[in-house]
């Protein structure tokens, strides 16, 4: 029997303009971005709350793949909603609206089948919740997190509490650095380690991400890609893509968590070379398997004969 | 008989402030730094200008390194200076002051022993001295060429006729972008690659420096250093240990190159480990050699099973 990958995160609808196009009340959010990549490696069963506007079928392809939705709440009230413009270089961006609708009042429930899952997603919303999530799981094996700049500054207590109760975590570079106080991206990593997390990923955007653990730094650079349209989703499918090769595998070996993160930035590649989730809708296991083979003719090369240690 | 490995380009007199420390009138310029670091490697011919006040003996630990100085020139006047300050993070720095003294009149000669030098490095000067240079030697193999923005903007066509020259164009990506006037570094690279080279070098500082050929692109991160004291003179010391480990093996096969760029890494990662060119003064082909088997740790994965191509 499979082990079950769980996600807990945000069910969006996106507004979002590029240079090269937008978006208007296109699904989105964390748990999206993460199962549409997920899904690929691995099935994946999602929690989340919709409000009753959010558009029938809107993720029925998620389910056509093998998104278990049935953690999916319909509430009264409006669906969360995002609006953003990236920069003319899609280099920064500037959120024009959130409003949280019924997401303000999400309590996330596990179905009881749900509460067996051994890989476990803990998207960016509140650490109080992302406990909560925690407790309803019987046996995680390998439990990874997100956050942001927001629970850093408002619930930093809570933070650090669930830290003690995690296997990864997994954060952009500023918010390693707000977190740690330490811009040194290296020494950030490792103040996160001592706080509880044997690992800590690092996601750079158009820099790729680093795995830190207390015996290894690996590097896996973002995919070089000359057409990039909308970076937004693109942590979520990495983090996807991460935890979907570990649960399609089973083995959290130093050489497998280094895989994971090629599959991870493969997977990241994918999400920004579309709008919202389309860029990863038709992506099959051979392309990302394909992927992943030009990552390593990117990164590798062979030592030479006066340094063969 | 060993092939002669040429660099032209500044001799300066450094006053840095870092957060960690500061400089004054220490020795300097993209021939120091470049030849600092080659020489470790494979031994380097320089030709540049010293003013009468460039204090005695400030190159003699390169001399004693291998460093051929019979090429730098003692001019009447004062030695080209630079003062600069970094900020606290050491992400961007402001020049507080240029003063090009006798850089300022600066017309490169080679010395006759020089002439047959196989591998030359065009130091950031006026692409029309580049171009006076490349005419006095006269079998060069393989010829890199840094710049800065302000020939991009000044000497636009001579930086494109230099262009049909080189074989590497070696910049950072702020320059890329400005001289191909597109912002995906990719396509700048080949922007460039279209314009004569054969291959492109970006710097890209601390996210490391990426290789593009009509056939390859190859990315090499910078190495996680938890201590950075001085960046200065990082992106020659890479150029030095790039064009060094060409010309010590004489390979410039695919293979070769990838190499190349990982040692160009490692010799960056020690020059910004200490002040000036200090952090280079006590490294010996040993340190390299190992650093270099540390920056494969950090990028190496195996495929897995069911992805061996």
């Amino acid at each position: 029997m499979s082990v079950g990958l769980l996600v807990v995160g945000s069910i969006a609808l996106d507004s979002v303009a590029t240079p090269f196009g937008e978006t208007a009340d296109a699904p989105g959010g964390s748990a999206v971005f993460f199962s549409a990549a997920g899904v690929i490696l691995h099935p994946v069963q999602v929690v989340g709350v919709i409000g009753t506007d959010y558009p029938p079928g809107a993720l029925r392809a998620l389910e056509a793949r093998g998104v278990d939705l049935s953690g999916v709440e319909r509430a009264q009230g409006e669906s969360f909603r995002w609006k953003a413009k990236y920069s003319y270089d899609l280099s920064s961006r500037e959120t024009l609206e959130t409003r949280l609708g019924v997401f303000a009042e999400f309590r996330p429930k596990l179905p009881a089948k749900f509460r067996d899952a051994r890989y476990v997603f803990l998207g960016n919303i509140d650490p109080e919740l992302q406990l909560g999530v925690l407790d309803q799981v019987k046996h995680p094996e390998l439990v990874a997190c997100d956050t942001m700049n927001y629970w850093i500054h408002s619930k930093r207590d809570l933070l650090l509490e669930l830290l003690r109760h995690i296997d990864i975590l997994m954060v952009n570079d500023s918010e390693a650095r707000e977190l740690s106080g330490d811009w040194n991206i290296y020494r950030a990593a490792r103040w996160i380690l001592a706080r509880g997390p044997r690992l800590t990923v690092v996601k750079q955007g158009e820099h790729g991400a680093l795995l830190v653990s207390a015996e290894a730094t690996f590097k896996v650079p973002a995919y070089p890609l000359q057409e990039v349209f909308d970076p937004t989703g693109a942590g979520d499918a990495f983090a996807g893509g991460f935890m979907g090769y570990l649960a399609s595998t089973g083995d959290l070996s130093d050489a497998s968590l280094r895989r994971a993160m090629v599959y991870g930035a493969a997977l990241g590649s994918f999400a920004v070379e579309a709008f919202g989730v389309e860029g990863l809708a038709d992506v099959t296991l051979a392309d990302v398997r394909a992927r992943v083979r030009a990552f390593r003719d990117l990164v590798h090369f062979d030592m030479d004969e006066a340094n063969r240690a």
